[in-house]
């Protein structure tokens, strides 16, 4: 097992990084107030994980609640949420009660929310069991639902007291999960580690093997870097932007097509190409950086062209993103493989031919 | 005007009290982060003091966007709050967007929860129209929405940029709903500070009659007892609970009648004799004290007994109220007038009676 902590000051917490962690009560219990915990998860994730880890509870004397949400990204709204509030008021959890969030970002999300806002906030827990949420979603504190308008708009930053990444769960991921998640693994290469990039150019098959050494190198350097990020920027009023490298097409590609037409990972992977033909187009990489990059998602079995959607439409629906101010849209560009940065001087020109392309791909 | 620190750190903020702050545009344009700001307001505040507010932004060339909502406590829900994001979506507003609540405790409750959730928060600016929103809910971030099976169980905390309270306001306040603010305003003196007890017993008059120096006096000095109390303990781990005397009963009251059928002010003073009364029975206090507390309360015009619920289902409305650690009931208690603590000990026997007494009045 390794060990990160994440340094937030009186929020810092630890990220436990292994194999078999699902059934490590010990680690679990002390971070409880009271022996009463409400396990969050799907019904993907519980017949083959819920038993392992409230069983493992159980026997150590925690009181363990169950909710069991539908699966997949059209299900993080109000109506979900409201399920988990419903269930933890008729079972009389009070706010010692912690809750735990077993599944993948989705859970996560609706999880972490509720833990935010229920009484107010209660503690919370993350065992992510996506490679998705554990590079990701289970680091930094984001949470929410979806509105109609908008991926991700109602929410709030809410730090769980610990983070239990088993690498072993990985391997029963559906592949195409595990390539969706490899997209946010490159996207930390590409951000802030050269180097990292060059050492997933030479691992791609051994993670695609869910070789458990090579996962638990890529899941702990990522969280590295995000945490690293995060810390420094925790309500993301400057580099934490970075991270939602690829997010802003992204997003728009997810909204664009309905939420849960294609996974996360995959429109980011989409959103990762074009911001990247972007930077070539504002002279910032060459057209070989946007090859290797192109190649790595593609050995990933990730895409590399948005689907086919007006450019006038993603540009309407980047409007409404988050990392629009004062009406400006901003983009974050590469200026090499391992750096990227925020810029608002994006010239319409090039933006609307880093569309076309998408458009015409 | 008087001015006021509330100490919390990076998180610390001002309270300006005085006559016509409404129009002091001056206060709010430096904490804006973009000159942009939405007022959330409600259909009784909206023709009274709406223009005033977002005119004097206007004039310092503040783009100002305004949601009027329906007024009540019934409204303080799930649709409303969606009603809030739906506008704000619309317009286009981002995270560099200011909310300005403008209205009493329910439209602060409101707005504060919709900035603390809005694109994981954005800046939050509270302009209490209510005696009970300038001494209380204005001060210590705490901001929610009720669900069906318990009030304010949605909710975050989320501290304002900065207060302006302005005593003008209140002289159009109707009496019932000024008496309900002076509820809270006797709470701060019975926890806390039994020389501004006796204040109150001495200018209870001026203060129905909104003498501005009277009304600022007390505003001040509730929002400094408030302040200190909720320095020490931001999150109500500890000494902040003991804001909630009174509440306990009183949210039972307030859940079993429905909500909005007796003011909150309303209930919380009933509630605090019920507590008084309990406290005299575990021999905390004497009868003088409960007479004493009565007799003001009814000089605030103030209810002073509960309506007829019966103690089995008080007792079970209280069981879900956040109060409660890990399923045991706990009460906050008077020691003598000015000083309150927390109770974990109290036997069933005075708690029975309290709450017959109370069903017999």
């Amino acid at each position: 097992m390794q060990t990160l902590r994440v340094e937030l000051g009186e929020r810092a917490y630890a990220i436990h990084i292994g194999e078999r962690l699902l059934s490590a009560a010990e680690l679990i219990v002390p971070q409880l107030d009271l022996p009463r915990a409400a396990i969050v998860t799907n019904t993907t994730v519980a017949p083959l994980y819920l038993e392992q880890l409230a069983g493992a509870l159980r026997l150590r004397g925690v009181d363990v609640v169950s909710i069991v949400l539908e699966d997949g990204e059209r299900y993080k709204d109000w109506t979900t949420l409201n399920r988990i509030y419903d269930a933890l008021l008729e079972r009389r959890c009070d706010r010692k009660t912690a809750l735990i969030a077993l599944g993948g970002g989705v859970v996560g999300d609706l999880a972490g929310f509720a833990a935010a806002t229920y009484m107010r906030g209660i503690p919370f827990i993350q065992v992510p069991t996506t490679l998705l949420a554990q590079v990701d979603s289970s680091v930094g504190g984001k949470t929410g639902i979806n509105h109609p308008l908008g991926k991700n708009m109602i929410g709030a930053f809410y730090q769980p007291r610990m983070v239990l990444a088993d690498t072993k769960v990985l391997e029963t991921l559906p592949p195409r999960e595990l390539s969706a998640g490899l997209a946010e693994v490159i996207k930390h290469g590409l951000i802030r580690d050269g180097a990292f990039f060059a050492w997933l150019e030479q691992n791609m098959e051994k993670l695609l093997a869910c070789n458990q050494d090579a996962l638990a190198h890529a899941v702990r350097r990522c969280c590295e870097i995000k945490s690293a990020v995060v810390a420094a920027d925790e309500r993301e009023t400057g580099v934490r932007a970075l991270l939602n490298y690829g997010h802003t097409f992204g997003h728009a590609i997810e909204s664009g097509l309905g939420y849960g037409k294609w996974l996360h990972g995959e429109a980011v992977a989409a959103g990762m190409v074009m911001a990247a033909d972007l930077s070539r187009r504002m002279g910032l990489i060459a057209e070989d950086d946007v090859q290797r990059i192109v190649a790595l998602l593609k050995r990933a079995s990730l895409p590399t062209t948005p689907p086919d959607i007006a450019p006038e439409r993603l540009l309407a629906l980047m409007g409404v993103d988050k990392k629009t101010e004062g009406g400006k849209l901003r983009f974050i560009l590469l200026d090499g493989i391992g750096a990227a940065s925020l810029r608002a001087d994006v010239p319409d020109g090039p933006l609307q031919q880093a569309l076309a392309v998408s458009a015409a791909a």
